[in-house]
């Protein structure tokens, strides 16, 4: 899966062919096909990935700051440094407009981080943090859109080095239509707070796969 | 230009061809290589042509419902029905990664379309309509990077379908942090003004080549 996610991110799902794949895995051409049947079913999951394996990140006080901590965490996972190819790789296929003849299915992933997003919006309503009038599903749609966006803007411009920033810019300008000025005033909109809930999130994985392995 | 800005907008840089696109111009092999060296000056072409031939559109009254109107109009123009196939491609060709070894300018156009917005801001703080500590660079990026993510988000979604109303949501969401109240109560959000932009812009453009063959 990581040998399939850097080669779909680095010439996208068209020029991207199992021989290479296999050529950077390691793996024999059996025991991938034991698992996938084709380079679509290969990409369909590193698609699936970015949303079901998104790690879990640290608990806060204000729901908005773990929304906030996640999409720097993303942001994180995207660099080409210290970022993940699995998830480098299912962005590009998602954001990729391909092929009319293409099966890949990109709507699935987009919902999913909607679905993701209106959670948290909801969580943090309940919890008073929200404006009375937000429209939860437009408002989770826009995070989700507008950070995409952001996410292809900084690869063209700066190859994603300035993502992070870019990132707070975005949540900085949308978060005051959004959340009371009370919680406004209490986030923690500082950009180097990706590597450290990068860190935290691995180290909650770490604990959870020892805590499964027991 | 218009059958290279269908075929790039239907299949992508990598998977066009200068046959199919000679097939679909209805243009000699001998011409379009008078005009054009190869495919990859053809879509580099195609590229500028989305922020140098953009529409004018008419003036308003507030700086900011001139910069919502070009929004939806350039919503209206990247629509399947009634849109303009160099604009789609162009958007398409800036979006796509595309292979290590093209060597396409993607970093040009979405410069272009920031330094339009800064211009645009520019003006707005000179008329009073921003609010003081406005960042116009930080703005304008940010303008561009989720205009681009809403746009492919609404591709994926509804094939582009309900691209004014992510427009306008993305609008009322950001302006509040840009814009002055007094200026925000004055906007006119309708998604349905795009039809009408685009109309009022043609004829626009219709008028000046009338009075330029004079």
């Amino acid at each position: 899966m990581v040998a399939a996610g850097e080669v779909f991110d680095e010439v996208g799902y068209e020029a991207a062919t199992i021989s290479e794949i296999l050529k950077r895995s390691g793996v024999t051409k059996g025991a991938l096909y034991f698992h996938f049947s084709s380079k679509e079913e290969l990409a369909q999951n590193v698609l699936g990935e970015q949303v079901s394996s998104f790690p879990e990140v640290p608990e806060r006080d204000l729901v908005l700051q773990k929304s906030l901590d996640e999409a720097l965490l993303m942001a994180h996972l995207l660099q080409r440094e210290g970022g993940d190819a699995i998830v480098r790789g299912g962005v590009r296929l998602t954001v990729d407009q391909g092929a009319p003849a293409d099966s890949l299915d990109r709507l699935s992933p987009m919902r999913g981080w909607v679905e993701r997003n209106v959670q948290m919006l909801e969580k943090a309503k309940a919890a008073g943090e929200l404006l009375a009038h937000v429209d939860l599903q437009a408002a989770a749609r826009l995070l989700v859109g507008a950070f995409t966006g952001v996410q292809v803007m900084s690869n063209i411009m700066t190859g994603r080095v300035d993502m992070p920033e870019r990132v707070v810019d975005l949540y900085r300008h949308l978060l005051p239509s959004i959340a009371v000025p009370g919680v406004l005033v209490q986030l923690d909109f500082r950009a180097e707070r990706g590597a450290q809930v990068h860190a935290a999130a691995m180290e909650l994985r770490r604990r959870g796969e020892l805590a499964a392995a027991d």
